[in-house]
This record gives structure tokens, C-alpha cells and sequence, in this order.
């Protein structure tokens, strides 16, 4: 007798607090129905929009999936996760074997999941249509966790910096939370593409300068403490820099995006594209709008995305890739949570809540077999 | 003996409540030095810029005067005023007779002060340099309140139109302050243009719908009181207008600014040219910026007229003076306070005052010869 395949499964059935709503559920996992896929999870890092989600400050657009655990407890809610890269572990007996693109797929072959939003990535199996996957042929020089960061982190920063304002080289980006995935990416295309970086971190409890170092070595120009933002020295600093500062890119919200619309020239652009701090909203002074002419607005990669071609994603993607095979740049730090080799059901949801809650970026690995 | 000509001047050495600072000084008036003309202002409309600038909430460019009053006293400060149509009454003895398009200038012609902002028009009388002015040949069907609402408010509703969004016809444009010098120009620009107007006001304290009858008049499309802007019917209005919403106009900030943009559809692109309620910040709602593509953005027609030549200036003045000439647009309603035949400068002050203070839209008229 063949033994289960047993599937975890990371589901909320109502908005709220993570640790209040998520659950997780084994699943038996069936061989695959005839016309799809089964793709097994690799990695999936946690994401600040994964957890936007999960609270109901973002919009839904994911399907309700309908669970029956193996306890036979019915369990109907939307499985979390919005980015994740997977391998192909079985492939239905009628399945047309290409990919959207043409590309025939096999075992073993590393997909990405092509539609963004409709299918969670926070569990182990995930069965899709040949055409909802895109598999990555070239593995080489590739890992889950590089791949891993590319389709949200690395494509939100790679956009930013190159479909707002038509940046030269020599002109300055403003950001805060340098230190977020999508920061450190920020900071490395912009030094590969002859923009400069000022960065504003945080100031570690302790003092320590971990953080500024690292930033450093990414390639940032200049790093600037929070809590200086508003300061007669970084005016100065933005002042006398030798190149126009051009956008700011802000994922914090509340009062350190108003500080930081404070400092910057005229004509500057702010973009918004988080809301880290949990406010969700951004006094902005009109003054500066009136006389300094500065626009305000955001980016949402779901746009880019739903009004481009697939064609055009695989350029950023594949142009990321390459940067990362090449080591031209580097995949945003992530601290992996390992979800297999996990005994109890309980260990699992306390492993999964220590990984939504770590104070560094984290990312869900569900397979031993990389 | 000859008589001499005493003009006033109205005059602020420091920012503050206009009640607080503002002076009005009796000046004697010489004859025009001999490369200047002398320019009589017939009609200087009240603007919000105006007492912004007062107040110290407005960028300053304008030079301080040095005046000596009637009593021997010597004044320093600012002459209050951005906009106003004066005549010109003397033309200096080796003066260039020709304005700086090359119009000879003669007494009696009209004229508005070329220079935004280095000259104050609050005041009987100013001397400028042939190039400062531009002469306005044909006054066929002009009179000066319509030439003295052309180049703040009747620029601004052309300019904000015309030049921040490509709209087409049957686009709706949303604005607060609709009553304002600036929304009825926009209700009246948008009808002609095909485009639509929705228009919010304040309900009056007495319940009558003057204003509603005033601004369907013009040619408003849909009229909404501030109160119920954000209400379940404004909603469904919104949802239901049978063409794109694409702009909206905010001259009020604060929360009637945060209401206007929480009721805007996708991709809208909101516009702050005021701060009306006197409140200098607008709480932007993030998931509008991201979500909902909502870009912010001012409007300062001192930008246009930097960055523009004096022939695009013309363009757009003489649009409107031929829409105004024809009956096509009104000029702004505005009260005119007539600041000549006053007997003490008490009694200057105080209309002064009254006109600034007025409820209305107020004008200084300081000559009864038009």
C-alpha cells in the first residue's frame, strides 16, 4: 500500500492580525487531475504585501480554495502568499506540456506561477493549468532564493527605477526602508545603471552599524538615520548634492513619508509603495505641491503587471536572472524558515508565525530538495 | 500753483494677519521719470495669493518699495497685489513708447503689469518701464473687471485644463471651491470644450441655492454640497457618470481636500492650486496612491509663466479676452469697492478691510475715469 502525500497548507478564512487568522491545515494530496500540473513549493519569502493581504488592507483578488484536511474537515478560505517559486513534481496524463510560452515542461523543471494574486504560494503542493506556470529552463547559477525574489522585491524596484521618470546617470534616488527587499535591489541596479542612492535606515537599538555596512557594500552613496532625515545636515546634504535628485521612493507611510516629502527639491518625485510603519495614509504639505512642484504618487506592481504583456515580464524577469547568474547583483537577504522536517501540526504554526514575525526579512522554504 | 497728485499705497513691512499689517500710506505722487510710464491701476481683484503673500504662506519675490508718505515719513515694504489692469497716464520724456511686443504706448491705453509678482498692484499708482507692459489695443467689449480676472484665475482654470491631463470631450473634471474666481472659469472653459463640471459648494447657512442657480448658470454639470460629498448617493453619482472622472481640482485643503480624493475612480489625477480653509496639508490616503493609481499634484500658474514665453502668455490671454469680448465666458463675479472718493485714510483702511475681509469675491477699484 502506497503511503499519503500530505500537503501544509497556510490559509486565513477572515482579515485580521496573521497570528489571529492564520491557519494551517494538512491536506492529502491526490495525484494530479489529468489536465494540470502539481508543483511543489520550493521558497516563498514573506512579503510586507503578503501581510497586507492577510490583514485586509489590500485588495483581493485571490479565489477561495476549498480544502478537505485529513481529518476530513472542511476548510474553505484563500491560501496566503503571493510570491514563490516551485518545481514541477508530477504532470496529469493529458496535460498539454508547454508553458505559456511555448516551453515544454517536465519533471523537475523550477516554475514561477504566472498570475499574480489568483494563487497562494504559502503551501506545499499546488496543482495549476500548464499555462499558469512559467518554467525556468536555465537554472544555471540560480537558486530558489534568488529566483525567489525577482518576481515581487526585484521587479517592484527594477520598475521603479525605470518606468517613472526617465532617470540619467549621475541623478539621485532618495529611499526609506533601504534595508527591505525591494531596497537593497534598489540600491544595486541603481549603482549598476549610474544612479546614486541615499538611504534612510533605521537607527539599531545598540548602535551597531551592520545594517549601514551592508547597504554599503550593495553600493549605497549615502545612508542617512531616520531620525536625522529632518536635520540642518542632511538639508545640507541634499543641498550640495553634485546631481539632481530626481524621485523618493518611500515603503514607511505615515509621518517619516511626510518627513521625508520635507527634504526633498523641487520637483522631485515621491512615490509611495508600502505602508511599513501601518499607517495607511500620508500628510502631505501643499506647499511643497504648489511651490516646489512636487508630485506624490504610487506604484503597484499588480498594475504593471495586469497592463503589460507577458512578454515584457519575462524581459525584467530574465534581465534580473541574468543579473543574478552573473552575480552582478545579489538577492535581497532573507533568513529561510525551514516548514519541512517539522513533526507536529503545532510546530508548524509556531515555525510560520516565528518567520512572519522575525524582525529580518524571512522566507518559507518547504523543501529539503533543492 | 499746481496741484499735487497724491496716491495711495497699500503696504505690508511684515507678514501676518492682512488686519495686522497692512498699511496704506499717502504718497505724493511726481511726474514719471523719463524713461518710465506711469500707470494708473483702475481694477485690482482680491485673490487668495494675495493674502497668502501677506500672510508669509506664499513664496516672496517681490522687491520691498521705499516709499515717502505725504507727512515726510519713510516707508519700507511690499506692495500687496498680484493682479490688476491699470491706464497709462504719463509716458516719461526719452521713454521707449513701445511695450515689449513692440505696441506703441499711449495715454489712455490699458495695460496689465508684465511681471508676475515683482510688482504690487494695490496701489494708485505705479511707474514701470516700457518692457514691464503689455498694452491692450483693442478694448472692444472688455471692461476692466474682465481684463482683471485674465491673468490669475482666468489663466489658472485655461492653464489647468488645458495643460495637466489630455482631456477629451465628455470627461468629467470634480472641483471644490466651485464658486470660487477660479471654478467659474472652469465651469465655463470646461462647458465650452466639452467637457463636464462636477462642482461641490458649501451649503449656505440660510439654505438658499443662489450659488446652485449661479453656477448651473455657467454651464455646471452636476452641483454637490460639501457636506455630502462623501455620502452613499455622491457614490453612486460618481459610479454612474457616463464619462471618464480624470481631474479634480482642489483649492481648499485639509480634510475637504482628503474627502475630495477618497471619492475619486482609478488613475484620477488630483490637483491642489489653493488652501482655502487656511489648513496647509492634505492626509492623502495611501491605498488611493497605490491602489487606486491616484497621482497628487499641484498647480502654481508662477511655474507657467516662468517656463513659458511672453507669446505663450498672449495666446491664452487674448483666448480669453476674445471669449470674454464675445460673451462666450463672464468674467468672475466680484463685489468692486471703490477705494477713490474717500475723504481720511481712516476711512481707506476700513474698505480696504471690509474688502478683503467681504464674504464675496472682492475687487479694489481705484478710479471712477473708465
Amino acid at each position: 500500500m502506497e503511503s499519503k502525500r500530505v500537503g501544509k497548507y497556510i490559509v486565513f478564512s477572515k482579515r485580521g492580525e496573521p497570528k489571529q487568522v492564520l491557519e494551517t491545515h494538512d491536506v492529502e494530496i491526490k495525484p494530479v487531475s489529468p489536465k494540470k500540473v502539481m508543483v511543489e513549493i520550493m521558497y516563498a519569502p514573506i512579503n510586507p504585501s503578503d501581510l497586507l493581504q492577510i490583514k485586509g488592507e489590500y485588495p483581493n483578488f485571490k479565489k477561495r480554495a476549498q480544502l478537505t484536511t485529513t481529518s476530513a474537515k472542511s476548510v474553505e478560505g484563500h491560501v496566503a502568499g503571493h510570491e514563490g517559486v516551485g518545481r514541477i513534481v508530477e504532470i496529469g496524463s493529458e496535460a498539454n506540456a508547454k508553458d505559456k510560452l511555448g516551453e515544454k515542461i517536465e519533471v523537475g523543471d523550477w516554475i514561477l506561477p504566472r498570475s499574480m494574486g489568483t494563487v497562494g504560494t504559502w503551501a506545499t503542493h499546488i496543482e495549476l493549468s500548464p499555462s499558469d506556470v512559467i518554467v525556468i529552463k536555465n537554472k544555471k547559477g540560480l537558486t530558489p532564493a534568488k529566483v525567489g525574489s525577482v518576481v515581487v522585491n526585484g521587479a517592484t524596484a527594477y520598475l521603479m527605477l525605470d518606468s517613472i521618470v526617465k532617470l540619467n546617470p549621475g541623478d539621485y534616488i532618495i529611499q526609506n526602508g533601504a534595508n527591505s527587499g525591494v531596497g537593497q535591489l534598489v540600491i544595486q541596479l541603481a549603482k549598476l545603471w549610474g544612479f546614486r542612492t541615499i538611504n534612510i535606515i533605521r537607527e539599531h537599538k545598540n548602535g551597531n552599524n551592520e545594517t549601514e555596512v551592508y547597504l554599503k557594500k550593495l553600493g549605497a552613496d549615502i545612508i542617512i538615520k531616520e531620525h536625522e532625515l529632518e536635520s540642518a545636515e542632511t538639508k545640507k546634504i541634499i543641498k550640495n548634492l553634485p546631481g539632481p535628485l530626481r524621485l523618493a521612493f518611500d515603503c514607511v507611510s505615515g509621518p517619516a513619508a511626510a518627513s521625508l516629502a520635507r527634504i526633498l527639491p523641487n520637483r522631485c518625485v515621491f512615490v509611495n509603495y508600502g505602508m511599513m510603519s501601518g499607517v495607511n495614509s500620508i500628510a502631505v504639505d501643499v506647499p511643497l505641491l504648489i511651490f516646489k512642484d512636487i508630485k506624490v504618487c504610487g506604484f503597484w506592481l499588480t498594475h504593471w503587471y495586469r497592463e503589460n504583456s507577458l512578454e515584457d515580464w519575462l524581459k525584467v524577469w530574465n534581465h534580473l536572472f541574468d543579473l543574478l547568474r552573473e552575480d552582478r547583483i545579489v538577492a535581497q537577504l532573507a533568513e529561510p524558515f525551514n516548514m519541512f522536517d517539522l513533526e507536529s501540526k503545532s510546530s508548524f504554526q509556531s515555525r510560520l508565525l516565528d518567520a512572519i514575525y522575525s524582525p529580518k526579512k524571512a522566507a518559507l522554504v518547504f523543501t529539503s530538495k533543492l
